[in-house]
């Protein structure tokens, strides 16, 4: 991979703790893809062939239930490892993942993963810090779902699109890629109409902005509290 | 760790790939400790001072939210290491881990992990698949929890225990330690009176067999069929 500055990337969470020569030696065995915004980077069941880490754009990550019903899993930002499906365990993909923005992303054959941990060990702990902050994420969003309201649900998931991919803007933070009310309900476990709802009051009350594809947050201070209200 | 046969371990997931003198030297930094039933492992929000195996009984795993509602985030069966907090970058549990039978674990020191992992560079590609199945756990969850009704979830959730915890008994299969319908409820992000109903009806058709702490599948197929119904 002779055309990407490598100071482009030693900084990323997974080659934490790597020397340079070592990042090196990683990236020469990866190639660099560009993805059109609405390609599809993989797709759920498909042969675990790959992984990734995002260098640009953003990427959705969703998955069809067997009756047919669409679930956004999580929303892939630049900097992250993603596609490890071999990495833990299997052959498929669990998921599909989708440019929906412009995007590039640095590509290795998934055969490679065993043995790039065997000779950088701090690949594999890297990993299971990055896995193991999805696992809490999941988690949060299972407790979210079993004990509160759509509302405060809507809330926590625009707070945390926000902390992820937000972007200080003139009117409050805008997440910063095409994201809609549709992916939002199916974030959150509701419908788009539940959805509409919501931050059609939120924009009446100055909290949020939003159109088609664009949500800004106006008042992050009131949204926190909707997400959290203060006890007693 | 003296007084434990290695044979006993040797063969857990954790430990895969690992030449038996390997193997010894993980298990001679490790104490076993007993946990009668009812006794905390540890809590959450605590300092993440040790890392574990379960080698015997069974763990509730367990988180409150801020306002305090209690959600069950999975049941530990032998075999499985927990409590991996900092391996994922964490310094304190995010959740409390109760014995609900009487238990043993083999427990490490956490500051012991950096320096295993290095040396047993297997350790870690081991861990990031343990992390990696909870992680696809916990998205069944979310999906679940997204997009099926009540009942379902429930078929979904004790077929998952019995496949995790499941003795073949003389009345079809036993989830293997105690489990009340109010744990069910927080596993399937319901009240514990739709619990009962549910449970209440399929006990009538022949389907399930409960009791105080105890819950038998008479009829695993039916009860899947209940939980994956055949489209179309």
């Amino acid at each position: 991979m002779p055309s990407l500055d490598k100071s482009l990337v030693a900084d990323l969470p997974m080659f934490a703790g790597l020397g340079d020569d070592d990042v090196g030696a990683i990236l020469k065995e990866a190639q660099s893809i560009r993805y059109p915004k609405g390609a599809s980077v993989f797709q759920q069941d498909e042969d675990a062939h790959s992984f990734f880490v995002l260098l640009h754009g953003h990427l959705r990550v969703m998955k069809v239930t067997p009756d047919g019903q669409q679930v956004v899993v999580r929303f892939v930002t630049p900097g992250e490892i993603f596609g490890i499906a071999m990495a833990m365990g299997r052959t498929t993909y669990p998921a599909s993942a989708l440019a929906v923005v412009d995007s590039v992303a640095l590509v290795w054959p998934s055969p490679a993963w065993p043995r790039l941990v065997a000779k950088h060990p701090s690949l594999a702990v890297n990993a299971i810090q990055t896995v193991g902050s999805r696992l809490q994420e999941a988690h949060t969003r299972v407790i979210e779902m079993s004990t509160e309201q759509v509302e405060r649900r809507i809330a926590h998931a625009l707070l945390r699109l926000a902390q992820q991919a937000g972007r200080k803007g003139e009117d409050g933070i805008q997440i910063d890629f095409p994201i809609s009310r549709q992916d939002v309900a199916e974030m959150t476990g509701t419908t788009l109409h539940t959805v509409s709802r919501i931050l059609s009051a939120w924009e009446d009350q100055g909290l949020v902005d939003s159109g088609r594809q664009r949500i800004s947050i106006r008042n992050p201070h009131k949204l926190f509290l909707l997400a959290e209200p203060p006890a007693g």
